[in-house]
């Protein structure tokens, strides 16, 4: 695997997946394989969950780590062919060369500006990575996508799955701020590959780009995609089109233990973090159903399942 | 041992402080104690020492170490039962249980605002991820206290003392800025263990909370305090009232070579970082008699006998 | 070795270049001299390269890291004898002492102020930590000097030279912003040493301080000077006079692809991060001729054999 940036990069998702639920039953199994091997992590935002997942999947391989928060003034010029007078210090071709020889694989963070939504959907950040470091690279969550959380929470449903073919809904909720698509984009291609019955709900206006979602039915009427689900995975994101703005902030979406009533004793899951009481109410998320923890433990063994693949490949 | 923010957490406090003294003997004879473990430092403000001196205790150890600073925008929510709506992106509940998956132990450093007496004094954050990490936490210095800091003190004087009962003396000394009462509260509630003879010397006004100083003499003549000590231990603090103001920044209190000449040859101690001049001259800090790198130093050992314990607790 | 702040501290340069050339060959092969050793790396101003290839560059000798961001909020005192009522909270005596008990090898980055020349030509952070820690320091580029990048610069002529003696040509070019004088008069310090006929090219005015160049020939032509030359080594910096000043922005300096053309099929360097288009055309850094990626791979070999050489010392 030369790049981990969707479901598309995967020839075989679904044994991805049982690797990475076998990886979590035996986290040091695997230790020599990242020996004299290096991860660099490069943060162009901030991050929690995912470098410090990252960080332990690598160390469980026997790798060494190292992360650089670029965003502190390393500012990178993207396009080709511009005169840099201005406040871009380095060329991405630069940058991204230099670091590929620092190390064997290449894991980058790169965050959508939601204002320039063609820009923004070129992934060109992340790309260029790909092109210029020579190197694999792993995707922690861009413009687009953020594929270690949907493989994580795919391991997280097989775990906690009441049926084969459970039914799984991803809806919207409500929140202050005009947030990404990546993670229902990305949530919506796995679901697709998975063996699950998907749905998605939201409020009329905030329709997801087709290229991701296919056929998923699109419901705009939440308690009714509730019914009969196993699983309800919240989460917010901007709409479209007016692109990064917040048009709608309806407390009516919100989950709540009222409307959790209306599933098949579902489980509740977002990817965390996630606004109490705005998002989902305190009775849902501190509920026995919810797998919100899980989905974030998970996160450790769906890197360690794509490092180790890299590291494997690099062998031959 | 489940958490250490405090010397009230430690059974036996005499045995622990000779376990530390020990391990500077022998820094590596427990390396193969932390194969596998992880040590999280969570930073919700700066730190040199600190960061330091753990960091190294940790690799002695042969644990993991990853260092986080939770200040660059993970504002977290510590209120039950908030609509978060405002600048906090993520509960404290999430927050520490997610981390407490990443990690074997959780070190956290949060410093007082000093603006709400009350809010400071109940030191929500730490004891936030002693209730949710499910992990042992490590206080690196709270609102309230500095345990790492006294535990490295202690050794400190142990290493030093010229007799049995030595006398130690914490003096208040002047500062242009409002700091924390954490380290001489600490500081306090250790001396009071330790088999010194402990008086604190301050001016009026200047009282620390009778919570941590217990039945410790107050003297407001730092000369007559000075008189026979064998030990200086010289640290700024703002008063409990009027809260976080700088109300005294009186140079007479400042530690002088001629104040020294009245102790019994004492010893010089500061937790560092310390303005030379104001708080102590260049003449005791640069003299024979100034222990304070010795104080640093020792920090390593303080913070390595504490995770020793914790992962020798977790074996069982 | 005790310190690597110029050539001067090399009793033996050619050996070390040397050293770092068959390190490049067998990276792990002293991985073992750098047990229970530990790198502390302090930061006064930002880093990329010199921070991801120094860390590599330990941790293939076996040792242990520590990265550090001083500019986080830790402003040192310099001055003897101050009355620190200001901005600075730590002397770095107090801060050079406190580190130096807890690594066994010091590397500090520290850029001009580019106000006072004077002050920034007495590098005086750096000497500090020198005199402070009492452990081997290496200077990861001061105000005045960048020798890890020179040797780098040096290794990767010795890979390339068509020739015995080839000829070396240090240009200035143009750049929107002040910039420091260090990589040229470290690179000229060394070429001094290396066997090239090493010149100089710049506008007038842009004079370097005679105690760098020495008698290195100076051209204000700067198709002259790259007449018959193998090398050109691209690089701005600010005048010595006015100091810290941006006096020149003349695009006829650039390095072009027809200025390339005549010279003796030249390679082209920079030490990076290098602005497309203004210092030099896309054609020439995209060229065939462009080894600016091997002089920042060449990066890890220096500095490991600048870490080699002091762990062995150590051993002594």
């Amino acid at each position: 695997m030369q790049q981990f940036l969707s479901v598309h990069d995967v020839a075989d998702p679904h044994q991805l997946v049982r690797e990475a639920l076998d990886l979590k039953n035996n986290p040091y199994a695997f230790e020599s394989l990242g020996r004299h091997k290096r991860l660099l992590m490069l943060f162009f935002n901030p991050s929690l969950r995912t470098r410090l997942s990252t960080e332990v999947a690598a160390q469980q391989l026997g790798m060494h780590v190292i992360s650089m928060n670029a965003s502190e003034g390393w500012k990178l010029e993207l396009a080709d062919g511009s005169v840099m007078r201005g406040d871009t210090a380095e060329h991405v071709r630069e940058a991204a060369g230099v670091i590929g020889q620092y190390a064997d694989i290449i894991a980058v963070r790169s965050f959508p500006g939601l204002i320039d939504r063609e820009q923004d959907y070129a992934d060109t950040l992340v790309k260029a990575f790909v092109r210029y470091t020579g190197k694999p690279v792993i995707s922690l969550e861009s413009a687009t996508r953020h594929p270690l959380q949907s493989l994580a929470d795919w391991m997280t449903i097989l775990e906690h799955q009441p049926r084969q073919r459970p039914k799984v809904v991803l809806s919207w909720a409500p929140h202050p701020r005009a947030l990404p698509q990546a993670v229902p984009n990305s949530f919506a291609e796995w679901m697709q590959v998975a063996d699950v019955d998907f749905y998605i709900t939201h409020p009329p206006g905030y329709e997801l780009d087709p290229a991701f979602t296919g056929s998923t039915p699109i419901l705009y009427d939440q308690r009714e995609a509730f019914a009969a689900a196993d699983f309800i995975y919240a989460k917010n994101w901007s709409p479209l089109m007016p692109y990064g703005q917040v048009v709608n902030q309806d407390p009516d979406w919100m989950i709540s233990a009222d409307k959790m009533a209306g599933t098949r004793n579902a489980k509740f899951m977002h990817c965390l973090p996630v606004r109490r009481n705005v998002v989902v109410s305190d009775a849902v998320i501190d509920g026995d159903n919810s797998i919100v923890l899980q989905q974030a433990n998970n996160r450790v063994f769906a890197a360690q399942a794509v490092l180790r693949r890299m590291l494997l490949a690099a062998q031959h």
